[in-house]
């Protein structure tokens, strides 16, 4: 989608223009008259004649002149009819100020507000936002007061409020922004569409995202993969709310939007390869780093400091955060012994002793970061008596300039450190408050690094067969049957090439023991109905059945399911081979859907332990081989089929490829709601693995 | 310990006064005579006659009046020298700056240096440290440059440099100290005696360690229990640092102590009742609303906020702390209709909108405040066009000036709310700078309100028998042996009377057929030998064997362990009962050695999940039964006792006991080094536990 009308129109129409001070439709016109906008501005009052020294005209097709953009701040029952005078005039970008849609439980209105865009070809923003700021070109078209400095930030958020505490903020932390956009509804243009413009905005170094809801991951997925991957790779940073059930649904009363599974979202940041920052803290604390440094090449982190404490501090957070302490050469040991004195710490975190003055810094910075052993460094100041700090500072400004490795810095303290702090800021140094801050974002600027490094392989299977599954679908949906048990899901299974054992659906006992003959073995005999989805709690299996058991087993079932559910209609029995596996775990596989990303793939460890432990991981579609074998690796159980404890290695491989069997079925099938893979058996490596029960919900 | 000459001395000797500016000896004197001490200050330097205008003596016996505190600065190779001279001048209190004792490898200097103090009743704080300041009575005894504002955090911290940080960031956030320690070394006075000493100062409202390792558990228990449990309550708050292995090893080259387990760390601060702060950061946090607040009697909490976004993610921060969102009452929710607009939010997160003036905010919080299912208030404000961001404030403090409730503030927000925040802050109003923290430190303070009402019940056991253990710990270490294998590990375990299943050691194949006609039933066959501790591994292990193959199966593993162990002493065979127990669980039980604290006792889910989850907790002596129990409800698999997916209730409260008796023995019996009963099986409800097998090593 073209934004450039939205980002950098040449003329400007507010419709709802007003001459009441303090009003939203007042301070919109104020700010694009008051600071700097040099394109043309029309206002739009029928009541007024002149506003903030311009002409007002009685509505948007009155204006004589060409118009790029249009703000609207009209009430909401009157938006649609504004948007189709909007779309006469041939304005190509509309701001939607006003609320009053989905939110406020108007879905209707927002969709027809949206169509007239979509047909009209008007990239829209809002409704129920606070609206756009391009400080580039001085284009406050929004009622945020201040116009935030020029900078490297694209900040899209979905909560209008936090952006006024956002640019006040960044002022005081000196981060300056390419571009500002409250997102409110997201009736059509959304979080990917701007993703994808700003990966062409040469101002745009880094693009950070508040998002309280989020629609289609592969969308997404795709646009910040690519964004990565481009010629000119931009680092996407998002801080995702409702993550509880309790503020989930606090953020739907206020955008309208359903939250979904946190989970899933933790799932989509990892593949598309957005760094989530968890508290508001942690998300200023990424943009200052990440707009100042350049990426490290790998993870050794080397620490220099004139204070023990807040150096452990540091260490302490550096490996809880993934990265290694980085282990000096002998040369430039060496070459430390020249500078420092020798009850000075040596070794990585390098403590350079409370006396330590400027110059002492300076040397040991120099010696570390030409190291070849070190990826990035991280300073650590406290002011003693005799510390040097602006002399420190200053230092450190000059070691950065000859550098690519990045540098965070804590000077810890308060009004002492505070000149020093903003001379750093303002020469492009990442200054932090507290050690484990800058340690943190060290690690999540070198984590952003590994992904650009990661490959995507698509799964691609050529032994599927997609009408036979077609076909069960299409029969069930013809009966009016969604829930589909094991005697339809195993099928599936089947025609996705899932492993399954031996099995039978026979009628009678004469042909439950011919189906026996034929696995010859023990068997598990398992009711089949399309009225009973859990089949054990109405006493509907029998496992571990012996051969000569089988007559009376299948008599006993019948006699039991006849009296727990008597209405239930019987299709038979299924006969299944009992599997003799030593080796072996019981995972569970699994999809739902998440309302606004779509299906969410689960694997875990199964039995009673997926309960207790929750041990499992999710991945979205599109998902790729390397997203699989994540999801796998990010499970503890991973331990098991490592071969735990000197058990034998079992088949990950093949649950990696079960886990892209199942968002193939997933792709090719988006009428299913919920699937259940349970237990999946992960026999020894080599032997694959085998689906032992299965069901599947269509929507 | 009396540390009234440490902190409240009416004449100070500084040993090792020095002339040169910007030398620690010089430092002290300066801070002793320029920030507004008015006792007597005595500057102690053979070579100079004067200094800041006082006389200089020789040395501390030429001193002609009373000493009460003595400052050392002098080279560490003298050091006891001058301590004799204090002891000899019957000084009181001594703080040793001087750095070069354990830290660099003289243990033996620093032992001599406490055995002189103790013997001479010489309260010592260091060596290897920052010094102390009392800011009541402007009292310096540092060589930190800057006195703190007073107030009422007692600040003691194992890091010297982390001290100066500290005290200059705390003077811009407006947190006033009533002492700050740099314990150093702690050769003699720890933050055990400390907390004793500021448990009856009646300016100390907090207490806040930075701690890279802590000795004996049991007296810091006790002393913060009595703290937390007396008359006058002060809640402790700690931030350890050496979490890691990096950590720890950082730490100890700087402080010369070992870091020992973070998880017996954890288990101490939750036993004490000491609240953990996992980062510099969240220390200042709960500084700030501990020191401004009273504790609220529940964990309702409400959020008042005029933008969206922040309130979710506090509601996201407030639920994922533990605390829930208050529901007021339906009386509150119409006198709510009489003061918001009718598109505002009437539940909680209460979201009183953008358009928000002081008067909205002040009429809500009243209303929010009086309710009484509201226990705490957490305000969030963002500065739009229209915000009163300084009246707002001002509301604020009135409201709380009213109300015993707690009310957290957070003006997210820079320049347009600096005002308002140091307005607030010098009002003991507790503001912080993102929602998150806010919502967190608020969890902090109820949390410490419930640990008040923590009960502490002692096991009592009348049924031991600890001589028949002394006897068998008597007789290993006359033989020189310190590794108990299951043979010797059983009867100490029955004579603490845990449940065992019945066995025997036999010597032959005719007394293993006899022992088994007397268990009756199927059993273990495992070798016995003082050389074996890991029987398993050599195949000296046989399970379920039948009665028949008794004799069999007795010969084979006799052969098996001569092969693989040709060498050990083999004292016979142990026949155990198998158990057969359905509803049952393996559990781990064990304990060993943190280098600081004492014996820490471990449960755990047993098993090959033990390794995969690490689904442990641990507990430290002494051990109440909420302790216990409280290690048990801390596992995961305490949905297993509880019965997780309709299986049978297992017995609890027998596990819980086991943990009693175990800790009874630990006590008991201070040479166990290391102690594992694995597995322990728990039985259903009201059938107990088992022993299966343990293994003791002594010191």
């Amino acid at each position: 989608m073209n934004l450039d009308s939205i980002f950098n129109p040449k003329s400007v129409a507010i419709i709802g223009a007003s001459t009441e001070v303090g009003s939203v439709g007042n301070d919109i016109v104020k700010n694009l008259t008051t600071q700097g906008y040099t394109g043309k501005v029309f206002p739009v009052n029928p009541k007024a004649t002149k506003l903030y020294g311009l002409k007002c005209y009685p509505d948007v097709l009155s204006i004589p002149e060409k118009v790029d953009l249009a703000i609207i701040a009209v009430p909401a029952s009157i938006v649609t009819t504004v948007m189709h005078e909007v779309a006469k005039k041939k304005v190509k970008g509309a701001i939607v100020i006003t609320a009053g849609f989905k939110e406020a439980g108007q879905p209707e209105r927002e969709l027809e507000l949206s169509e007239i865009c979509r047909k009209n070809n008007i990239a829209l923003i809002g409704p129920n936002c606070l609206g756009v700021i391009n400080p580039a070109i001085k284009l406050n078209a929004s009622f945020a007061a201040t116009m935030p400095p020029a900078g490297g930030v694209a900040f899209l958020s979905q909560s209008g409020a936090l952006c006024t505490a956002v640019i006040d903020y960044a002022q005081k932390l000196e981060i300056g922004f390419s571009k500002f956009v409250s997102v409110g509804n997201k009736a059509l243009v959304d979080e990917t569409d701007l993703i994808e413009y700003l990966a062409n905005d040469p101002e745009t170094k880094v693009i950070a995202l508040y998002v309280e809801q989020l629609k289609d991951a592969g969308k997404i997925i795709h646009a910040v993969r690519k964004l990565i991957h481009g010629p000119n790779p931009k680092p996407v940073i998002a801080i995702k709310s409702g993550k509880t059930l309790a503020g989930a649904s606090a953020s739907a009363s206020h955008t309208g939007a359903l939250a979904g599974n946190d989970a899933a979202y933790e799932a989509l940041f990892k593949q598309a390869g957005i760094i989530r920052a968890y508290s508001t803290n942690e998300l200023f604390d990424y943009l200052r780093v990440f707009t100042h440094n350049q990426l490290p090449v790998g993870n050794r982190v080397a620490i220099i400091t004139n204070a023990g404490g807040p150096g452990v501090l540091a260490t302490d957070e550096v490996i809880d955060s993934g990265l290694s302490l980085a282990q000096i050469t002998a040369a430039s040991q060496k070459k430390l012994t020249a500078v420092l004195p020798a009850w000075a710490n040596f070794h990585n975190p390098f403590d350079i002793l409370g006396d330590a003055k400027a110059k002492r810094y300076e040397a040991t910075l120099k010696i570390i970061l030409a190291d070849k052993q070190v990826d990035s460094v991280l300073v650590i100041l406290t002011p003693q008596t005799m510390t040097e700090i602006e002399t420190t500072a200053k230092a450190i400004i000059n070691c950065k300039k000859k550098t690519k490795k990045p540098i965070v810095v804590n000077f810890m303290g308060g009004r002492l450190v505070t000149e020093a702090v903003r001379t750093m800021r303002s020469d492009q140094i990442s200054t932090l408050q507290f050690p484990e801050q800058a340690a943190r974002s060290l690690a999540m600027l070198t984590k952003f690094a590994g992904q650009q490094k990661q490959k995507s392989t698509k799964f691609n299977f050529t032994d599927i067969n997609k009408k036979a599954v077609t076909k069960i679908f299409t029969d069930a949906q013809n009966r009016g049957q969604k829930a589909l048990p094991e005697a339809l899901a195993l099928p599936v299974l089947a025609a996705y090439k899932f492993p399954l054992p031996k099995y039978y659906i026979v009628q009678n006992e004469t042909e439950a023991e011919a189906a026996v003959k034929k696995i010859n073995g023990r068997v598990a005999l398992k009711i089949v109905s399309p009225d009973i989805l859990h089949k054990s709690d109405i006493g509907g299996i029998a496992l571990n059945v012996e051969p000569h058991e089988v007559k009376q087993k299948f008599h006993t079932l019948i006699k039991t399911v006849h009296k727990n559910a008597p209405t239930a209609d019987l299709k038979g029995i299924l006969v299944m081979e009992m599997l003799h596996v030593p080796s072996s775990a019981e995972f569970i596989l699994g999809a739902s859907k998440d309302p606004g990303l779509g299906a969410a793939v689960m694997v875990g460890l199964g039995g009673i332990f997926v309960e207790i432990f929750k041990d499992v991981s999710f991945g979205l579609l599109p998902l790729t081989k390397e997203n699989a074998a994540q999801m796998v690796a990010d499970l503890k159980a991973n331990e098991i089929i490592c071969g735990a404890r000197g058990q034998k290695h079992l088949d990950g491989k093949s649950l990696v490829e079960s886990i892209g069997r199942l968002a193939q079925l997933l792709t090719d099938f988006p009428q299913i709601k919920e699937i259940d893979i349970n237990p999946l058996v992960i026999l020894q490596e080599g032997q694959g693995v085998k689906a032992l029960d299965a069901r599947i919900i269509l929507e």
